[in-house]
């Protein structure tokens, strides 16, 4: 890799669209796709997913949740996943929430941003350390050119308790974070700190504007929001932003699932 | 397990003293091990640490992020101490801050505080995203008798930016947080729903009185707090907090371990 993470994301929106492909072997999802809830149910889940899987996507995200429900063996088909997707050259986001603090910030850097047998392209983290805690992966980010989407104002209701808190300078929680973010991307055309905005706030468009990195967008599909809002909320930031969609689309079962990729993909295209 | 987590941790703080054991195999503490930087340096770490640890302490806290860092082995590694540290009865906090929403938070659940080979007494978790949203982690923590410790005010200065945010009700972002455990853990003599309190934030004491849960204080040894601080901060709440070193006790090597845990436990015993 040579290019910046920042700048490699632009360039396959450009090229593919914004679709990103969540991978969410969740309990209802491994029932569509007729597997078993064991270890061995999701490598073949896999398996199947990878057999089918077209090329022509932005980007592809693994929910590291569903491997770890499976302990080592489950940990042990993701790293399977990461390898195969990135030897077939997709751009990898691990869905993985990240955060801590010195060393153990260090750790999960050289184990996602590094050279290790799970190295992704960006990996997601959670800013309730402060984003400054992060510094470590933000680092790894820069020196490997790889990214970070740091959750930032998130889709579920439960979140507007913490990041809508309001501080006395005017700016709520998730406003300190996204410009936070924006100081760690100055000086750049397109940095490689994202932040993770949900599809369903309708009243963060204008607020986006400024923000000059890449943006992972979940809430499309299942939590409500569809390839038509896509311009309406990210219409200034469209060349960067990643629409997410996962259960929507792993749903359909195997039979169904590269049309549903194919039909929203180019209904977001013909959107945006 | 038919005790709550709350009742078995206060038990045992009873019995041993509040000492937590942290595991956090960083590269400084794999050089003072004389083990290499590699998942095979990794498990010979495990395998020294748990030839001499003693059984007489409250509880032991592994960092994942330490094992994440070497893949699917360190992962396996990960799940060979978990296993054995239950086996020989010891209380284990996985600390993994993990946080997501809906079903990804219920992988967490099951993957931590179910009944497959990563299970522990308890998880740590981050509330970024709400406490509300980690709700599958504290009913598979109240169905299953284990104990989640939600990420509150934290020692790390960058922590401030966030967590200190003060909104409309007075309220800083943390006390919303510590707020919130509380009704979880209402009814209950203790709960099981515990805190991270950093152990160096010396003006936090009369704030934790009325916390009806655990309490998982960082920030000893290497962070700056001693033994002596600990009755000043944790005075009202001393039979439900645990004081947890990591790296002061694992950089002494296998030599000087076993001496430093005596030591450090017989120290926080007599302050307390």
């Amino acid at each position: 890799m040579s290019e910046s993470f920042g700048t490699r994301l632009v360039e396959r929106i450009s090229t593919y669209g914004p679709l990103c492909v969540g991978i969410d072997p969740s309990v209802e999802v491994l029932e569509a796709w007729g597997q078993e809830q064991s270890a061995d149910g999701l490598a073949r889940f896999v398996d199947a997913v990878l057999s089918v899987l077209p090329p022509n996507i932005a980007a592809v995200k693994p929910q590291a949740a569903f491997f770890e429900r499976f302990g080592a063996a489950g940990w042990s088909t993701l790293e399977h996943l990461l390898t195969a997707l990135r030897e077939r050259g997709h751009l990898v986001i691990l869905d993985a929430k990240r955060s801590d603090i010195g060393s153990s910030a260090e750790g999960y850097a050289d184990a996602y941003l590094g050279n290790g047998p799970m190295s992704v392209d960006a990996v997601t983290a959670t800013p309730y350390l402060g984003v400054g805690a992060l510094a470590p992966l933000l680092a790894a980010a820069n020196t490997n050119d790889r990214g970070v989407f740091i959750l930032c104002r998130t889709s579920n209701p439960e979140g507007r308790s913490i990041q809508d808190v309001t501080g006395h300078d005017g700016r709520p929680v998730w406003q300190q974070v996204q410009d936070t973010v924006a100081e760690w991307n100055q000086g750049t055309n397109i940095g490689s700190m994202g932040l993770v905005i949900g599809a369903t706030l309708r009243d963060h468009t204008d607020r986006l504007a400024a923000h000059n990195g890449p943006i992972l967008a979940p809430g499309f599909g299942r939590q409500g929001a569809t390839a038509e809002d896509f311009p309406l909320i990210f219409s200034s930031v469209a060349d960067r932003t990643l629409a997410n969609y996962s259960r929507f689309l792993l749903n359909t079962g195997p039979s169904g699932f590269v049309d549903a990729i194919a039909e929203t993909s180019a209904k977001l295209i013909s959107s945006s």
